[in-house]
């Protein structure tokens, strides 16, 4: 039993208090876990796009004040009553994802969605609709069930899954969003085949990590399409076999033509990983009449809506999305995590940044720069 | 050998000289087959609303003057050299959608859109770039590489399949077309599974043939939705095992809430058999989160688009579409003309009306009733 057990712990995290505002690095009162709820002393996390998007006042569902942060690992702190899935001392990555192993979304083979808690996730609340966290004096949301800007959290127990100790956690914490999420779209989600074409629209963490599913599925061409020529030198140390440059296409040639022409056809497989609509329709569209398949993974602003003409899919094209990858998170992460032991996942070449969890702002800030793949947090360290 | 053979032969037919226009019943010369093609003596046509969207002149590739008609069966009359898959008097149906078994298309196993004679096919042409047909003085195009509303017509070989000769033409001519599109859209293209729930928007002669599809394939709920009360019994007659009008639902509650409802969650499968841009949405947005898939079958008006927020894909939707069912129809339409004979495949119950090829405008009008699900025409009877 840990000194902590049972008792509320206060810690640092970062506050957004508000739409817009900067992040505000304070302390947080984090009760103990209740049945079915594990207490995480969180060691690193990454900044994703998708916490700049809800801290920016977007995301139509974002509520405050809120502790953001999805992408984290840790070890287990303390677990509530009837948790049997993990134990203290555990290495885990939390889930924003959970899997209950029941709903019917579990048990069907064809999604990785688990339904069980998303009503009380979705309003940032823990599955008993309360919080774990205060500060001055008020209750502090959750997010995506997961909160990791914070040095402790507590989540569901269906929202964490222990991993292999010898995995660094500065590493899996990456797992737990924008490498799953790539990876297994083009694994699970697309089922990339033996020789095909691919082409993946956007060349960040997510797209850098379709193209390593790719690789990893025997893909032919893999092209990235991304507008920021550093990209190329990035696309290529993934296992990229081309490299487009929608700004530097010859005046009236589209993407699209361009990939056409590539590939004889159109594309077996697209991956959107930009969020932006257009770039979504061009996805589907450079797709391969009578097979190609183009799938969503980037998350549009609020309002946006994708369009095409329905001549598209009639003559053989599908549109489909991926969330997490298709990966189930509870099943099937710790397979990645041997992936990444095992020298199949890169993982270490994403971080080009390092922070403490004082310096929060400043890591939202790299995150827009273009040579930001990946900014870690260290919770830990003052 | 025939004695039409190697001759042209002047027979009727209903030319669409101009769009807008009603057809003309008049002579028209049809040139003996060259290489790879084959004459067919046609028995019966059915009346389809392709050929009156294109007559219409609303089909941006309608051009005219042109021989319309795509749902045919006949016998074979002639054939050029080296054809070798048909021969005199084997009873046929036409093949708007080949199948040469040699391109990519058609060595796939994920369509069935050949794509050998596409180019001239969308120009009205056979193969080597003229037309068999002439009258007035001038040439006359093809549609669909079928022209079935003349009583011989010009196929190529790959563009033809000879069906078991103990099948009654007027039933196999609806083999061509809409029965095999339905049938195989719910078959085929959506693989739908036992015990799953479908929705089928509209229920004509294609919806109602996914109906039918979706009961070979032991759905669970067959809903239809169409707004014209009328086809209530219809669906009932073919199987489905609910219908839903639209137009009847209480104020302020859409289709797609009646449907999620009805489904717990949303539909397994959905189709569009309209054509129309909002169904097709409606359609996607009343699939179950997670694994839902929706079909397009209708063909929109040109320029038409269809839009929805991505976030219903990235949340599991998978939008696609069909042509022809999937169907590859020379290796495949055997096994439905065998539906149809065991007993497995409703035909018969399709022609609601029955007319001569003189009285083809009169078939045309009738189709936009309510109350017509198939016109046939007898096209030897005068």
């Amino acid at each position: 039993m840990s000194s902590t057990e049972g008792k509320t712990i206060t810690c640092k995290a970062a506050i957004a208090w508000g739409a817009g505002q900067e992040l505000s690095y304070e302390d947080v009162e984090v009760a103990p876990p209740k049945a079915h709820e594990v207490r995480i002393k969180i060691h690193y996390t990454g900044v994703c796009h998708t916490d700049a998007y809800t801290l920016s006042g977007k995301d139509p569902e974002g509520a405050f004040p809120i502790i953001l942060g999805h992408e984290g690992a840790g070890i287990v702190e303390s677990v509530g009553e009837g948790v049997t899935n993990v134990k203290v001392g555990d290495h885990v990555v939390a889930l924003y994802t959970p899997e209950c192993k029941e709903c019917k979304f579990c048990l069907s083979n064809k999604t990785n969605l688990c339904g069980k808690i998303r009503a009380t996730q979705g309003k940032g609340l823990m599955p008993d609709g309360t919080t774990r966290f205060r500060a001055r004096g008020q209750d502090i949301l959750h997010f995506m069930g997961t909160s990791t800007f914070s040095q402790y959290t507590v989540v569901a127990d269906i929202s964490v899954v222990a991993v292999q100790p010898d995995a660094p956690m500065d590493r899996t914490c990456l797992l737990g969003c924008g490498i799953t999420t790539g990876y297994g779209a083009a694994r699970i989600t697309a089922g990339v085949e033996k020789g095909s074409n691919v082409a993946v629209f956007g060349a960040g963490c997510v797209g850098l990590s379709v193209v390593q599913g790719a690789v990893a599925q025997g893909a032919g061409k893999i092209i990235v399409v991304d507008v920021n020529q550093a990209k190329e030198e990035w696309s290529t140390r993934f296992g990229a076999t081309d490299f487009v440059n929608p700004a530097k296409l010859p005046e009236g040639k589209t993407v699209v033509d361009q990939l056409v022409e590539m590939t004889d056809g159109g594309c077996d497989y697209t991956f959107d990983c930009t969020g932006n609509v257009s770039v979504m329709r061009a996805a589907l569209e450079a797709c391969h009449k009578g097979w190609g398949q183009s799938i969503i993974i980037g998350v549009a602003a609020a309002g946006q809506e994708i369009a095409t003409r329905p001549f598209q899919l009639v003559t053989g094209r599908v549109w489909k999305g991926s969330a997490f990858g298709g990966v189930k998170g509870r099943s099937q992460l710790p397979d990645l995590v041997k992936d990444y032991l095992e020298g199949r996942l890169k993982v270490d070449e994403f971080i080009t940044h390092r922070k403490t969890l004082a310096e929060i702002n400043d890591a939202f800030e790299v995150m827009k720069q273009g040579d930001c793949i990946r900014a870690v947090l260290d919770m830990q360290k003052a």
